[in-house]
């Protein structure tokens, strides 16, 4: 029971792997067989494990946020507060993007109907909200902002470089970190003139 | 005749302003009758102008819109292209946001189905793209960005700041300004530890 137990689990992650690359490289509408050709199993397997193509890109971003949450409490860690406060901005912005492409594509192929979230929010948002207390602290972040700020700019960025490419996301990302930097702002009396 | 129509211009306007005071310290919810007591204009005047509730809140909308207009080329004329340009950044954000709040209104009151746009968006785009360049060329804005970026910057803004109270957008926008002050911005590869 237990060996039949560990192959489940494998072929559950070899799918899911699969599912992943397919995705990255054809799209969700890749067909369901040359996803479980590509994981090495029967279809019939896929089919036990993830009934609905829906259900297999729910996987892709579940795993994809679980790998993010590792890597948000490493830098959480880190020695240098700033920059891994900009690093967590930055892989969050493209995590949330690449999660909102397949959403899009999902709704556009007719095959889910609700938006993905990325799950364990509240978790992510206790990780960086003290991360950017650090930051604030060591002087590399403005004190003007609250992580609830930090947050929804983030989701205003993912939202501006919706469907631009990686060039304007890395571009709205820059303007967004070094706004963040900006610790001596000199605000906005400074920049309406009459 | 021309008096008259000169009546029916005065009235059209009375209306407007009386609609959009009414709006800012009620809602869109004000009755109608209410407006036009405000405006002193019977109501059948008011309907005759405005059949609906909602052609009223697109008209303010538009006036705001052309008045904003108006400052955006005044701004666009303005010595100093980098103040002149963080202001109409400022500027667009605050008009946007009440655009949108007025459209939300609207739809929770069941009024409106479409959302409202702001009007003149390609001459607004123009005058943006030139005072940025104008700017970019000053050495008071950083050059890694286009008009394209701009434009989404500052819708992610609004949707960022969407509902929070003026001071969270005065923060998001000093954020976004001070990351367009970046001239010597480090960019990204500063930014994530491996």
């Amino acid at each position: 029971v237990r060996a039949r137990r560990a192959d489940a689990l494998r072929n559950i992650k070899n799918v899911r792997v699969a599912a992943e690359d397919a995705f990255a490289s054809d799209g969700v509408t890749v067909p369901v067989d040359e996803i479980a050709r590509r994981a090495g199993v029967g279809v019939g397997t896929l089919y036990r494990h993830f009934p609905t193509k829906a259900s297999l890109v729910e996987a892709v971003v579940v795993a994809r946020s679980s790998k993010f949450l590792e890597r948000a409490h490493e830098l959480a860690e880190g020695p240098d507060a700033g920059s891994c406060l900009f690093a967590l901005v930055q892989e969050l912005v493209q995590l949330a993007t690449d999660k909102k492409e397949l959403s899009d594509e999902l709704a556009r192929a007719g095959i889910g109907q609700d938006k993905l979230r990325l799950p364990a929010k509240e978790e992510l948002e206790r990780v960086m909200g003290d991360l950017l207390r650090r930051a604030q602290d060591a002087g590399r972040v403005r004190r003007d902002l609250g992580t609830a700020d930090l947050g929804r700019m983030i989701m205003g960025t993912c939202l501006a470089a919706d469907h631009q490419g990686p060039q304007s996301t890395e571009r709205l990302v820059a303007v967004m970190c070094d706004g963040l930097r900006a610790v001596n702002s000199p605000g906005l009396r400074a920049v309406a003139p009459a």
